[in-house]
């Protein structure tokens, strides 16, 4: 039976009947626990909406990150009014559930999509993204950080160039023959700029104000505590189609009753990380750095992926010519160090990481070279990581390594 | 950082470096702690299969009962290859999450659907639903037992029917002129046939062999200590396609990382559900009828909602004709009562009760005569509830009524 605190309850009855709403309290409900169950999940909103610089009501729930993305670009596609076919605009070094989101759309006839390459280093370049834009462009969806090498894209020059894009659109519109009809106003919202940035949330600037941008996906299984839901920020003046049928939950955009203990454990978690973030970025930029020193200083062949400095502070991602990724985590899991080879999301596929690829496809990347079966090694840190944790690791793999050298040469 | 029970591990390094991928072990992930959670994951799996008499691989985790119920409806739809528009049987008391989504494939002309009403105690002929089957009919979706006013469905006569027409269709297609190709053995896997199962799984059999349903939802918010997860059921032989695009978790049909420590409070919740079933159905049938009988001996005009035999053990759905149901839940409520009024999972949408309105709209209803804007106020009884709390409640419930007739006669 769900618990209260309030302690003026103490000495009255206490009758739970609504076993068939929910186990806990449901924020539906319109007795007492309900009531208490739905401010509890407004101060969630608010809080999370705090920390984006957003109002509350342009904060939806979600069931996790991968959920966010479809939403954001399912919801569009979905609310989609026009005849013409929609096109979305996104990179080749997505996380799955944009990049596969788009490709599913596609398949389904629903929308067409353009895949802009990353340059060596892993980064976005914004002119590409304007370049890509046509008419019937709604979308474009560009990841805040990556999941595997870490690489920060350019949100806010790209956010420049969708602004520029949708004032001049609007100027052409309202001094063509069309000048004055509401269209004009409506076309000029287009593209909506979405970003996932569900590596972004422990380490950079979340402020959508400042972002620029229209829709921001954030996953509690990346912040310390925060439990497992998602959120979707959807800027209030932004059409967007919900992708199940149900109840009026999350402003009619997200059905299913609201997993409360998991969305007050996440409004906590990521307010937390806000507060120490700075301290944090500037603990595991020097961490991360050293990290990378004393790979440099191995003497082995190491080579880096993704750009040095515009990365996140907590991701080193590493390939070693000759030796497989996978065989280095098991290695290094065999001596109690938990890394990653590619994507953990998508690691039950047996096949290379497309983002690893995509940077070495490219002509005077220093991977070019290397057979194209090596994926990379990603060590991702966090709030418990130590020097001694680095130490012991580097240590590790030159062992590993010096095992794995007679085999491999 | 993910902790670990393993005892041998004790005096070794512990050194987590894949905080991308989750802050707790991810199941995709290939070191040890991965492989742990996989292994977590699989017979947590296996554990709800077993309930089900169903194989592991045939059992789906989402984020809830809403999400189940749009997997397996939009799921039957999106993998639907035909030209003809696909044709759903559904009823009038169904949960939003089943009877919206069907609207809403409907809207976007992807489905046709047709809607058959219950008979005035709140059940559905399994007839009806027979005459309705037609060519193009891929899938049926009747709930167990309704959330409102707990009625149960005659699940296994409506699939007896439905495999009667798979077996006709199957030996006329196998006799025309198409005799012996391929599709004669698809047609006869249609319609499919999905049960919501969502407030059937503390006290009905979930044997989906006895059963003879090909899909099933289960919600985790409505088992006492099973987490905030869904289940779907999906036979192997059945086609369905996935919503969301992303990874390749849960057999592909469902990305994004799975919420390991709801899934493992899951299985042991529902195994536990399981395990006491017969007593508590038992314990909570006489219960009810008890406060049924209560209630029939209070001096005021009760009407009650369903029929009285083929309903949950813990469901108890009343209308007080002229007494607005919502606010008999807020004097109830402030008595320290935690009673419904309508579907708690809608109830934000300020309208009367759809399923009350289904039943009291046919000749010979005892509501026939009732204010339409008066819905139903349900008392659902769980584990916790004792006789006290029913004797409580009928008390209670007399000094408002009395209190209440003064202004409402």
């Amino acid at each position: 039976m769900p618990k209260s605190n309030n302690s003026r309850r103490k000495n009255r009855a206490n009758v739970y009947l609504d076993y068939a709403a929910s186990i806990s309290a449901n924020p539906s409900s319109i007795h007492l626990f309900g009531i208490e169950a739905k401010n509890k999940l407004q101060n969630a909103r608010k809080k999370v909406a705090d920390v984006l610089n957003a109002k509350p009501e342009e904060i939806i729930f979600t069931s996790g990150g991968t959920e966010s993305n479809n939403l954001a670009i399912q919801g569009v596609i979905l609310a989609w009014q026009k005849k013409e076919l929609p096109h979305i605009i996104t990179t080749n070094i997505e996380h799955p559930s944009v990049l596969e989101t788009c490709k599913l759309l596609r398949k389904r006839k629903l929308a067409q999509i353009s895949i802009v390459p990353v340059d060596v280093n892993g980064i976005i370049d914004p002119k590409k993204i304007k370049k890509e834009i046509k008419s019937n462009t709604v979308l474009v969806s560009v990841m805040y950080a990556n999941n595997e090498i870490g690489t920060i894209q350019p949100i806010r020059e790209i956010a420049r160039e969708i602004r520029y894009y949708r004032k001049m659109k609007k100027m052409k519109n309202s001094r063509g023959p069309r000048k004055g009809i509401s269209q004009t106003i409506t076309n000029s919202s287009f593209p909506i700029f979405h970003i996932d940035a569900v590596q972004a949330a422990n380490y950079l600037d979340l402020n959508v104000e400042k972002l620029g941008i229209d829709l921001l996906s954030l996953s509690g299984s990346k912040i310390e505590g925060a439990g497992r839901i998602g959120v979707l920020y959807k800027k209030k003046s932004i059409a967007l189609a919900n992708i199940f049928g149900g109840g009026d939950q999350e402003m009619g955009l997200r059905p299913g009753t609201e997993n409360l203990p998991e969305i007050l454990k996440f409004s906590e978690a990521l307010k937390l990380t806000q507060k120490i973030k700075e301290k944090e970025v500037k603990r595991l930029t020097k961490l991360r750095d050293y990290f990378f020193e004393k790979l440099s200083e191995m003497s082995f062949d190491i080579k880096f992926n993704g750009d040095l400095r515009n990365r996140l502070p907590n991701n080193v991602n590493i390939t070693i010519p000759k030796i497989p990724s996978d065989l280095l985590v098991i290695e290094l899991s065999a001596k109690g160090i938990m890394a990653s080879a590619k994507s953990a999301c998508k690691s039950s596929r047996a096949e290379g990481s497309y983002v690893i690829k995509a940077i070495r496809q490219i002509q005077g990347s220093t991977l070019y070279d290397a057979d194209p079966e090596i994926g990379g090694v990603r060590f991702s840190l966090g709030r418990q990581t130590t020097k001694a944790d680095t130490d012991y690791t580097i240590k590790s793999l030159s062992e590993i390594l010096t095992k794995l050298k007679k085999w491999y040469n």
